[in-house]
């Protein structure tokens, strides 16, 4: 058993702190190699909260993903049949993208225990710290032409919205057009990224950032009133293997009925649970910003908006500021 | 002087033909060596006719694209200011891209004499053969949302037809969405790669490729009646750079239209360019295959047909059938 482990085993002994010096005494190794264990854990995920003269007390302890239990469960489904499970990359995105130019089936996942350089919307860094997120990649290959695919983002939401709701029982809001909130604060993060030659998608690799068992700490001063976790609005934290499994199967029970009978349903759903609709907020386009109404969502994926003068116009992408829940 | 530039010149010296043996005396060669120097040249685009006994006749020269030329043409355009030009690539496609991805400025061309591995649509192969044509692949970075993409498919499809018009004075037209056909043969390949983050299009690379100055030989039986080329048609060679200038700045002034007004104008030239509407067809989707009039071109750049039972269908992508023009 190595030190860490050992230490570990040590500190879950235990509800109460444990003093530096005991830990010192019980591994046999020096007060600084006791410090750099313990910094070597809160990089693995785990939290201790340190008190002067009383030590450590470990308030929260990582589960891995267990990628084949995660396959298994996903056995003869089209979403998540495969998973390329990683203790650490630079991003899930390229490689997805990678296996997608080599012809990786749809429902192919990359999945990373921690993201270095987790990418978000407009070349924006996605904190992804290790063994507390769901960071994933997926690859998708579907029949819908270019002109259709934001379509997809509202339907990745909705899967994920649906996920969410199931497993935590948290009652999430979609914020246009894929961003996943609670109490206003964002959960997740969706990027999908597609490859099209002509109208022709040849695939899309969707990225999937989801907050799951993330703490306090793990939050900068700025981003405590923008963003959560699953395990803050929970408290308590949440199953990431349950959480993987429910979102591929309602995303391929979508991903199917969208096949099925188009857009309509799942433009229903996204508005059953969208936050976007009906309330007056600043919108910030590339060009410029203003405050409208959102109205409707269109079928192109596209929100028509209502100016104070009356004027409606058709919003294709944009950040919306906040808005209440 | 290269016993091939030599070549060059004592066939460029006589409208008759001449002798192998005597080309052998001139260049004090075997006729073996004659043999392979003749066939060197047709590998560089010149056309000979062979007739036993007679000899060798130079029936047709290529130019040379001076691209620094080009480049001079259009100083101070978006279109065109920067030409990354070959002698010989598999495909201008891939170098686009991976200059686009290295951040290369909007209206960067690569362009090459010769494809070795030329891009069509579907994956399959398109003819380039060395000095005869203008294989280009060229860096757009529109604005356009990614619901509008195939806007600027239709687009390149009028700069196109406009600068060949201008050009040759051919009666070109174009087949939905972006051939340009004269007297129902095939002129050019339009092939617009994109690649998208949600909504925005991070860059699209437009692979062009027009059939300039390719002789009867240079198309397989099948093709013949499928395909052609200005030369054939118009009956003369027809300059390059002239013709890749033209379209650049088409394109960029249509673009700038574009840009301040929309697609509207730009629609209505596609439809005073197209033979694709009022004419029953065959259309063949992924699906499925049947006749059908086209009857209207939508803001998405799809096509609305009406089927023979009366019934509107929107069509997103399609092959179409043969069409009089």
């Amino acid at each position: 058993m190595s030190n860490n482990e050992r230490l570990v085993q040590l500190l879950a002994s235990s509800h109460d702190f444990i003093s530096g010096e005991k830990i010192s005494e019980e591994l046999g190794i020096s007060r600084t190699a006791v410090w750099k264990q313990i910094k070597k854990l809160e990089a693995l995920g785990y939290e201790l909260e340190a008190v002067t003269k009383q030590g450590y007390r470990l308030l929260y302890t990582p589960q891995p993903i267990d990628a084949a239990k995660v396959e298994k469960g996903l056995k003869g489904h089209r979403f998540g049949h495969t998973i390329h499970y990683h203790k650490a990359v630079a991003s899930t995105q390229p490689l997805a993208k990678e296996l997608a130019e080599q012809g990786a089936a749809e429902g192919t996942v990359v999945l990373a225990e921690q993201q270095l350089q987790g990418k978000g919307r407009l070349g924006r860094i996605w904190h992804s710290p290790y063994g507390k997120g769901v960071w994933m990649s997926i690859v998708l290959r579907p029949a819908t032409p270019i002109q259709l695919a934001p379509q997809l983002t509202l339907l990745t939401a909705v899967a994920l919205a649906e996920a969410i709701r199931s497993i935590t029982e948290l009652n999430v809001g979609i914020k246009w057009p894929n961003d996943i909130l609670h109490k206003g604060k964002k959960l997740c993060g969706i990027l999908l990224e597609s490859a099209a030659e002509e109208q022709r998608l040849k695939y899309v690799i969707a990225g999937i950032g989801i907050d799951v068992n993330l703490g306090e700490n793990d939050y900068e001063n700025e981003l405590r009133n923008k963003a959560t976790s699953l395990r803050i609005e929970k408290g308590a934290p949440v199953d990431r293997e349950q959480l993987i499994e429910a979102f591929m199967m309602k995303w391929e029970r979508l991903s199917d009925l969208y096949d099925q009978q188009g857009f309509e349903p799942i433009a229903q759903l996204w508005e059953s649970y969208t936050i976007s609709l009906g309330q007056r907020t600043l919108i910030t386009t590339a060009q410029e910003q203003f405050y409208a109404v959102p109205l409707k969502l269109t079928e192109r994926g596209s929100i028509v908006v209502k100016l104070d003068d009356g004027e409606e116009r058709e919003i294709f992408s944009a950040e919306m500021g906040e808005v209440k829940q």
